[in-house]
This record gives C-alpha cells, sequence and structure tokens, in this order.
C-alpha cells in the first residue's frame, strides 16, 4: 500500500463541522461589513513578486512564498548565480503568494483607480500564505477578514470600525474590549519628553509597565537613552488610571506643548463622543500601550482582545495617511481592521458559542425500502427540498439498523420510513430520533411535514 | 509616479459588481448542494508536489504552478543540476498549487479516512491554478465547484447528481441540456466491433460525425486500422437518432453480445426510469460522443451545455471507481460532477439572468447635516441595519449635490436628509431617488421606514 498521504506542513484540511463553523464567522462578518455599505473584492492569490516586496519588512520578505515560473525557469541561469541564493530566487521567480490583503488592495486601489469612487468602502476575506515556522496557532496558509474605507479623512469612519467591531462580536456572542489608542499621542508624548526619536521605546516601555512594574521600566527607558527628565516627562503616562474621559483630559495637560499630540486629543476626543452617541455595548478603553502598526499607521489604532478567553488581540487595524503612495497614489487617506478568524474560531470552540445547528448535517433520511418505495417518496423529497430542508435517501435497500445507523453517525435528526402500506395509504412517516416523536401524514401535506421538521 | 501596479498574466481582480454576481452563483449552488445532503470542506491551496505529480499525465505536470522551497532553496544545489530543469525544479520545490479539487479531494479521503462515514457527500468551493498560456476565457486561477459522493455504488447518486445539476440550473434561469453517457457502451461497443483497445478513437469518431459527416468519419476509423466490419458494426451508432429510450434500445440490440456494453445498457436504463420519476425539467439527452474524462471515468458520464448561449461544457463529471488507489486506499467508488463557474458567470450575463439586485448597493445614505443631526440620526442607522437594511452616513458635512452624487455613483436608491428642524420634530425623511417618493416618518417608527424601503 502506497504511503498515506499528507499535506504540506502548516496548511491544514476542513472538514465538514470546521467549514460550518468557519463560514459561519465569515458570513456573521460579511453580513455586518454590508450593513454598513461595505462592498466584497477579491484579488488574485498570486502577485507579481514586484508588488510585495519591501512592503513588510527585510523579515516580511523573507516569508514570502516564490512560485517558480513556469516553463523551463532555469533555461538562462549560469552556474554563478548559485553564488547569490537570493539574486537566483527572484531571478527564477516573478510571483509570490499574497501575504496579507493589505497591500493586495493598495494596488487594487492604485490600478482600478478611475473605476472607484472615493470613499471606497471594501472587506475581503481571502487565504494569505507566510514562510514562518509552523506552531500551535501559527499556521502557513490562514484567513484573514479585511473592511477598509480608503479616500477619506473624517472620523466617522474610525466610528464605523468601532460600531462594525461592536456589532460582530454582539452577534457571535464574545464579550470584547476594544482598545483605542492614536499614534498622535504617542509622538506628541515623544516630543514633549524631547526624544521625538524614540516614539517605539516609549511605546514599548508603556506596554510593559504591568508586567514589569514601573522601576524596571524607568531603567529600561534610562537603557535607551532617556534622559530624567524625559522619563519625569513619561512618568505619569505610565501611571494613567481612570475612565477614557479621565485619561485623555490627563494626557491633554501632558501634550498640551505639542502640536501633534494636541490633534491626537482632538482626534481621540471626538472619536470617544462619537462613540458614546452610537451606543456601542461593548467595552471600550484607550490604551497608550497599543503599538500596533507603528510603522504604518498615522492616527487611531485599534486593537480587540476577547474578556473570557485568554488569546492574543482578535482583530486589530488603525488610520493609514499614505497606503498608496507605496505605488504611486499620494494622498489617500485609510482606516481599516483585520478579523483574525483563525483565532476567533478558537475563542468561539473554548467559549461554546457556536450555535447548536450550523446546517451542516441534513434535516432528513429517508430510508430505502426498495425501487418503489424510493420513486414513491422522490416527488416529496424534492417538495420538502424547495421548502428548504436537506433531503436524502439512503442509496441501497439495506437493513433497517444500517439505515439508523447512518442517520446517527451524520447527526441527522429524522427518519422517515415508509414502504407498500405508506404507499397503498398516500401517507408518510416522520419520526424525530432523539425525542422519539413520530406522526403520519397524507403525503401531499407538505406544510404540515415541514412544521412537524421544524418544531419536533 | 512609480508604474501603475499590475497583477500576474491570466490572473484577475474581482471588484464589487463581479464579487456579488460570482457569490451569487456560489451560493445558489452551496444552497442546493447541502438540500441533497452535501456537505462542505476546504483543502490548503498548497499540496506536496508527490501528491500532484502523475495525477495529471505529463501535460497536467508542466501546468502544475510549483512553490520555492522557504530558506535557502538553493544551499544544496551544486553547478551540474542546472543541466536537468525539471529535476532541479523537483529539488527546490516541494510544493504546489492546487490543480483542481479532485486530487485533493482523493488525499482527504484516504487521510482522513478513519474520520469519515462513508457514503461521505462533500461539496468544495476553491480556485485553483495551472501555468496554461493564458487567452479569452482561460485563466491561470479559476475557481471549481465540486460535488461529489463516495464509497457508494448506487445508481441513486448518478440521480441526485442530474437532480442537482436541474435545481442549480432552475435556480439560475438558464435552460440547460444535461448529455449522459456511459462509459462501458463505449467499451462495449469497441468489443463487439473487435476493437476493444481502440475505444477512445471510436469515441472521438462518434463526436466528430456532425462535424465532418458520415464519410469522413468511417475514413477517420479506417485511418486508425480499424475494418470494415468493426466499422460496419459502428456504423449505426453513428447513425443513432430518436429520444433516449429508442436510443437505448437500439444499442441493447448493437451490444447483445458485449457482457461490458449490457451492465452499461442497465445502469443507463435504470438512470433513466430514475430521472423519469424525480421528474427532472431540464432537457436529459444520451450522448454516446461523450468522451470527457474517459481514462478515469468508469460509469456514467455527465456533461451540461447551455442551451441559449454559446460556449463550453458548463458543467461535468462521472462515476470513478478507482479515484483513491492513487493514494493506496482501494474500491472507493464514487461518482461527482464539476460546476464551471467562470463559464456560467458569462452565460448569466450574456442571456442578462442575473437578479436585478445582488445585495453589494447600500439601501439608504443619510445625508451628513452637521455634528448634530448625525448624532440624531445614528441610533436609527443602527435599528434600521439590525432590520437588514444597509445604511451609510455621508462622511463628512458636504455640500448637498455631492452627496446626492455619491448616492447616485454607488447605486443607493434612497436618500434620508434631516436637519435641525426634523431633529426639533423628531421626525425623519425617506425619499426614493429614481421614484421622487417621499415620505415622512417618527423617528421611532422603525417599522414603517422599513415598509417603505422594502416597497417604495
Amino acid at each position: 500500500m502506497a504511503q498515506k498521504p499528507s499535506i504540506p506542513k502548516g496548511t491544514r484540511d476542513f472538514g465538514p463541522v470546521e467549514t460550518a463553523r468557519r463560514n459561519y464567522i465569515f458570513s456573521t462578518v460579511s453580513e455586518v461589513f454590508r450593513l454598513f455599505g461595505y462592498a466584497q473584492i477579491e484579488t488574485p492569490a498570486m502577485e507579481n513578486l514586484s508588488t510585495l516586496l519591501g512592503k513588510y519588512g527585510d523579515e516580511g520578505d523573507k516569508l514570502l512564498f516564490k512560485i517558480l515560473n513556469s516553463g523551463d525557469a532555469f533555461a538562462d541561469i549560469d552556474p554563478g548565480m548559485l553564488e547569490d541564493s537570493n539574486a537566483l530566487a527572484m531571478k527564477v521567480c516573478e510571483k509570490g503568494l499574497r501575504y496579507d490583503l493589505t497591500v493586495p488592495f493598495a494596488r487594487f486601489v492604485v490600478q482600478h483607480q478611475n473605476d472607484i469612487h472615493f470613499p471606497f468602502k471594501r472587506f475581503q476575506i481571502q487565504p494569505v500564505w507566510r514562510a514562518d515556522r509552523p506552531q500551535k496557532g501559527r499556521y502557513r496558509e490562514f484567513c484573514q477578514c479585511d473592511v477598509d474605507v480608503v479616500g477619506s479623512r473624517s472620523l466617522l469612519y474610525e466610528l464605523e470600525l468601532v460600531q462594525i467591531v461592536d456589532m460582530v462580536f454582539e452577534r457571535l456572542g464574545i464579550d470584547v474590549c476594544i482598545k483605542i489608542n492614536n499614534r498622535k499621542l504617542l509622538a506628541g508624548l515623544a516630543e514633549v519628553a524631547g526624544a521625538a526619536d524614540k516614539m517605539i521605546d516609549i511605546t514599548v516601555a508603556i506596554d510593559k509597565i504591568d508586567k514589569i512594574g514601573l522601576e524596571a521600566v524607568k531603567e529600561e527607558l534610562r537603557g535607551k537613552g532617556l534622559t530624567e527628565e524625559a522619563i519625569s516627562v513619561i512618568e505619569p503616562v505610565l501611571l494613567l488610571k481612570g475612565d477614557n474621559e479621565s485619561k485623555t483630559a490627563q494626557m491633554s495637560r501632558i501634550l498640551a506643548s505639542s502640536e501633534t499630540g494636541m490633534k491626537g486629543i482632538a482626534e481621540i476626543s471626538e472619536l470617544f463622543s462619537l462613540i458614546a452617541s452610537a451606543g456601542i455595548r461593548q467595552k471600550v478603553e484607550l490604551d497608550l500601550s497599543l503599538a500596533r502598526g507603528l510603522n504604518y499607521y498615522t492616527g487611531a489604532i485599534f486593537e480587540v482582545k476577547a474578556l473570557d478567553f485568554e488569546i492574543g488581540s482578535i482583530c486589530g487595524g488603525g488610520r493609514y495617511d499614505d497606503l498608496t503612495g507605496i505605488f504611486g497614489l499620494k494622498d489617500v487617506s485609510g482606516v481599516g481592521i483585520s478579523f483574525g478568524a483563525d483565532r476567533i474560531y478558537d475563542v468561539l470552540l473554548g467559549l461554546d458559542k457556536y450555535p447548536s445547528s450550523l446546517g451542516n448535517a441534513p434535516d432528513v433520511l429517508f430510508a430505502n425500502m426498495g425501487r418503489e418505495a424510493v420513486a414513491y417518496v422522490m416527488p416529496l423529497c424534492n417538495r420538502l427540498r424547495e421548502k428548504g430542508f436537506s433531503v436524502v435517501i439512503f442509496p441501497d435497500e439495506s437493513k433497517l439498523g444500517k439505515q439508523f445507523d447512518y442517520a446517527a453517525r451524520n447527526s441527522i435528526p429524522f427518519i422517515s420510513i415508509n414502504a407498500d402500506s405508506e404507499a397503498a395509504a398516500g401517507t408518510i412517516n416522520l419520526k424525530n430520533l432523539a425525542r422519539g416523536v413520530q406522526q403520519t401524514f397524507a403525503k401531499d401535506d407538505v406544510e404540515a411535514m415541514s412544521d412537524f421538521l421544524r418544531k419536533a
């Protein structure tokens, strides 16, 4: 016997149950995106490497899956080229697999700019590929769900994304905390501390305060070259407490002398005020330690954590003022977030929040009682399907035990056994296996059968 | 300015309209598959090349997209290896992109055989990649929709696939002809003609009869080495006329001496009888020229053509008795069909059969009449969204002309303009732009507004 086949490490098969669960997540987020006027687009799995390279840093470039040119990829390669693996790879590979949905989206906007009306609201749910070392919870193929609007600086869109997050997790039944930061606050803080070039060091330090404590953070800031004076400016931020309003007020005093900082204060105050008027149900929190994507976000930064399940952030994003600039289209500001489908999958599973029926099991099995009995039930099966029920007929005239077993293994709740006597009487039996409830119907009374299937 | 970015040849971007149309096709077929008890699965885009190679013939092997190993793919390559491009490609690439959904499905069944209950009914809708020369209607990335059942030889499943095809095209509003053949008929014919090794030549000849006529076909058969006696056995098949029943009766006389042929007759007669009892609405036709996939189909062969639109087959499949044998699992018979989403897309477009609204435009635009007016409508927007309406608020307090223009460009049918006076009166205006119908509602009367949005 041949060796049992396998799939590449870091990739996964999704069977019927997993696929139904994933579809539940995708259809929930898609429906919410639609309710806010976002339209779905799709881009190819393969992009030109020239589109992808240099967009994710050196580490990202290494994690791109490259596709060997078709035809004879090595025709013009001379042996000397083997000395530079990287250059050789670029020579024999012109295409790569999509690494995220952001760069392809930027490419899409620039390429189709004449067909797009701004502000352009789009969402995209597609797999991405990264040649990361596979480990628990980290895959080489995984799915991203991105929702973005480009071509407007209106803070109403920041609000809209918060509303989308709120509605998605309400519908999924997950309690979350929506953490919000603004890069302008961090830039302003670095500025008032007289360390404008140390914004990232400062943010990383803020992020560590809960883990390592105030003294260790201050020590770390010293190690990064910050003066005692700078640290004294930063210290009250490290100790910031209270609700969003009070935190914002404290920050406003600290940042008073920084134009950028005060712009950040204005933005975040306006966003919190919009959030209050929109009636957000989930927890929303100003979190100055959010440093996510600090190299390209220019305004708001978002991150979402599940409250009752220990896992990294399940959603994140922010405002970027120059996403499409990398492809030559300047001044297209955008804001977007990405839902981490794989982590949301794990949270729903861990909290047992999947709906009990995800529609992946048939509703009724019609037992196979022979050729004529099958012909008798066939028209009814069609009519029940037209009513939306998933109906299967057992493929062979097997022993009833085997047919019941099939229903049980496939989680089919109803079985219908009709032989010559039912055909003669013009009746149909339906039985709910788990509850033992059984009823007999006139063969044309599809309405009554539908009611029974829905309620029994 | 940077060069305008592009995508690899043979690939496509799908904008909002195309994506909505494609989703309409995918959701229609998915729903029908579900009604017949098929469950969705997904497999990774990348498979081990060892899984893919040798399964599609030499030509197919050349059309596989290979993925360069991550890390330093060329580390152990010595210059001599450049002489054999093919061997080198295999050395530096262990993975390839999925070429179809059939081989990954076979691999899935074998790999997960202990978790699967047979008969296993699955469908799969995913892109596949082929390094074909791109041309009109032929892409390097395209989507397949496959539905298969494995682990049973029951002809009820052949019927079920015909029913699925029937329901899908009824729902899509496309009139089709479902052509059916059976490999055993072709094998039997070759046998009674004394040319068992010439089955494919004979089938190809039958396929040409309408295009080149009887004499040319006979000439071609002579060229393939068939004797006059063999040709005289085949000739009545070339001239076969009449309905399915009469054709089957004629074939039955011709194949009387072939056990395989008569098995084919029994299968096809039973299938036509089942089709009659199931009430298929689309045209069904025995077509002995169907040679599709003759190298692996062992029983029924299906092909579907649109009646009112000139394009190749839009759907095809058949019975295979040993799909999983290539991975070491013997005797798992299956039958399946594949829907060609790209061609169905073109047929729907050509026949203007897409629903007028595909749900990709928002339902209502709330004009932005300033900060307070926005706060006034915000709770209502949420309530309308909870009712299922797609609602957008214009991002800025721009001139109304610009806001109307946004509604027009985005095909938004309703606009709602509410300023201080409406807020003071507690009312909401809704206007259908195309029909000029306008109505004023109490701000809490979401039911009446919903009715208006549905009907106006």
